[in-house]
């Protein structure tokens, strides 16, 4: 193909100041469509988590119009997606009675806002709210199958406690859980067999409330590994998924997408150079990285990142070792040597944890790599995010 | 002392919806006097870096009105600081071409916006910019004192080149240093070893100049750890820090201030309890307390964060042990007994890192412990954070 250089007056990743967060528009889409057909193809719903994107553009990408259900970590997504016109949310974090007024508000506006909770109290609560204010908050109940945070088990008495009191007051919509343990789940069959459990112990958990009379709605599963591995969803209902949007360097450690597939990445300057201790220095660090460093626990640890030159190609070899607030330091490993990138030279980041490091920017530029523009990529929009809580 | 209930319509750490960010301002002005009356006793001019509030309004807590000298880490900070009034700023990051139009039109502003550089390709774009505009851009050169991070040494060739090329250009202001090493600094006599080799540095490299025939303004040195046990900065024009302002548990690990020194934490709510496994379930996660770990290098890994009553007073035994993005885990140690921490109870987080938790923020709510108005103190005032670059 034949490269144009951008017309006068349109931005590429050379101009914005960095550190700035760049989403490839055509990796995302990729991703998106790899694990909707998955979702068609186990017969299940898919309500994707925003919490990685916290945008309505990146969401918007999910569906032709038709606003999706989508999962939320905060009342403020909750709020900002009912803004843009979405009516079936789930708030994927146990209930807080402080928070019921944001609740049954947006449930007034005509949103169907589900809630989480693991304990009799909080249906009480919840209950209470239904009846003082005449509107049936949807509950779903949290099962923990694996350990990994909150959560009931599927035969705990609480189970049909909680149900009970949800079901009398009208707010009895379901059950969820969450694979967190999935993420340390290294070959394809140990995700399987998490997929298999946590769809299992959903079901289970479903089962032990209809048992006792208590009528099930939706039976939510779904983590990004899992998501990816589930080969059977028989009796579930819903698919959650969010990190998958943009992967990440875990996910590619886990062996759930390759390097290729990273949507989000970091635009960095070249600031200076230590070759007395083979350093490249750069103006980008944790506070645009963040401080996660989800890789240190995988076999291949990737450092702060993965460094690319501004098209997107991976330079080998080449990791960003350190950080501090504004400074990131690059270093070559496996022998490699340390490539001569001048001071100016602008570099992208991939990151250990999209999510992370998504939530130090108020935005992204956002470019397309199924449309090569030359060495530095046209940017194509500007995104923002929903911040605070 | 008489504690009176909050007046109708005063709001207090109960009623914010979690998480979010507190600034005790009794504490903090307690830490800026400390640092200032040592300043003075050392005959120093002191600079605050204010990367770590990002606060007009905290940086006004330093100075009676006429605005203090300040160092910043952004430009977004310096255009800020600009627009508060503030006219003496130092941007301690290394210089990158591309952001020379927004240094020189801070300068033409009236602002002395000063910019560091450690090559002698930086000093040529620099003198080159100011000889484009007529304005001087006033740049200091960083000194490496540890291997910290960027910086030439004392005696480097480099140094005097840069120094002439800013000097023929009436840019050169002086030199710069930082001693990042002093965060490992884990006895009073390693950081006073660290003060005296920062100083040392810095006056030497200043020493070099000067021998050269470059005449040098400012010799700064700083870092909070190096800041507090310095004895003798003969030679140094002025000092920098900047956590000093809130500390954190990592100058609390090193010794430098107190677990009660700690001016910075986040409110969170207690939303679940896994007894089988001696967990309390919050809804502050990473989101809200950032990934920074940084007590895990030190003898006293303090996990995420330790755990306050909502007036401050510390949970002997109760850390924040685990975070997910919006779920923090809080578990005994030290043989204590897990307390009794129903659902629906406010905690106060004291964070690792201060500049690292301060940026998950877009501002702080803020209490004086100085009038304690008793379990749930009173919010005296919301203060802004600046963000982006």
């Amino acid at each position: 193909m034949t490269l144009t250089p951008p017309a006068a007056g349109v931005r590429t990743l050379a101009d914005p100041d960095t550190p700035f967060a760049v989403v490839d528009v055509h990796k995302a889409l990729r991703n998106i469509e790899r694990l909707a057909r998955r979702a068609d193809r186990l017969g299940v719903a898919l309500r994707p988590h925003v919490k990685t994107a916290k945008s309505l553009d990146v969401a918007a990408l999910m569906h032709d119009g038709t606003h999706c259900p989508v999962t939320v970590s905060t009342l403020a997504e909750a709020e900002a997606f009912a803004d843009g016109g979405y009516t079936d949310i789930t708030y994927a974090v146990g209930i807080a009675r402080h928070k019921m007024p944001r609740v049954t508000a947006l449930l007034r506006r005509g949103v169907t806002l589900r809630v989480l909770l693991d304990s009799v109290e909080q249906a009480v609560f919840v209950a209470d709210a239904a009846r003082e204010t005449g509107l049936a908050v949807p509950a779903q109940i949290e099962i923990d199958c694996d350990g990994h945070r909150g959560g009931l088990g599927p035969d705990a008495p609480d189970l049909v406690r909680a149900g009970r009191i949800l079901h009398d007051a009208g707010c009895l919509d379901g059950v969820l859980t969450h694979a967190g343990e999935s993420y340390f789940a290294h070959s394809p069959k140990e995700r399987r067999l998490a997929a298999e459990n946590e769809r299992d112990t959903a079901v289970a958990a479903a089962g032990t409330l209809r048992a006792a009379g208590l009528p099930v709605r939706t039976v939510s599963v779904g983590s990004t590994p899992t998501a990816h591995a589930a080969e059977d969803l028989t009796g579930v209902t819903e698919l959650r998924a969010g990190n998958y949007v943009f992967f990440d360097l875990v996910m590619a450690g886990l062996g759930v997408c390759g390097i290729d597939d990273l949507a989000l990445s970091v635009v960095v300057t070249v600031i200076g150079h230590r070759p007395e201790y083979g350093w490249i220095l750069t103006d980008g660090g944790w506070m645009a990285m963040s401080r996660d460093r989800g890789t240190a626990a995988q076999p291949r640890d990737q450092g702060y990142g993965l460094v690319t030159d501004l098209e997107g190609n991976v330079l080998p070899g080449l990791v960003m070792s350190a950080a501090s607030q504004e400074h990131g330091t690059l270093t070559a490993r496996d022998g490699a040597d340390l490539p001569d990138l001048p001071i100016g030279t602008r570099l992208r980041i991939l990151p250990n944890h999209a999510c992370a490091t998504a939530a130090q920017h108020r935005g992204y530029h956002v470019v397309d790599s199924a449309w090569p523009t030359g060495p530095a990529p046209v940017v194509q929009a500007d995104w923002k995010r929903i911040t605070g809580w």
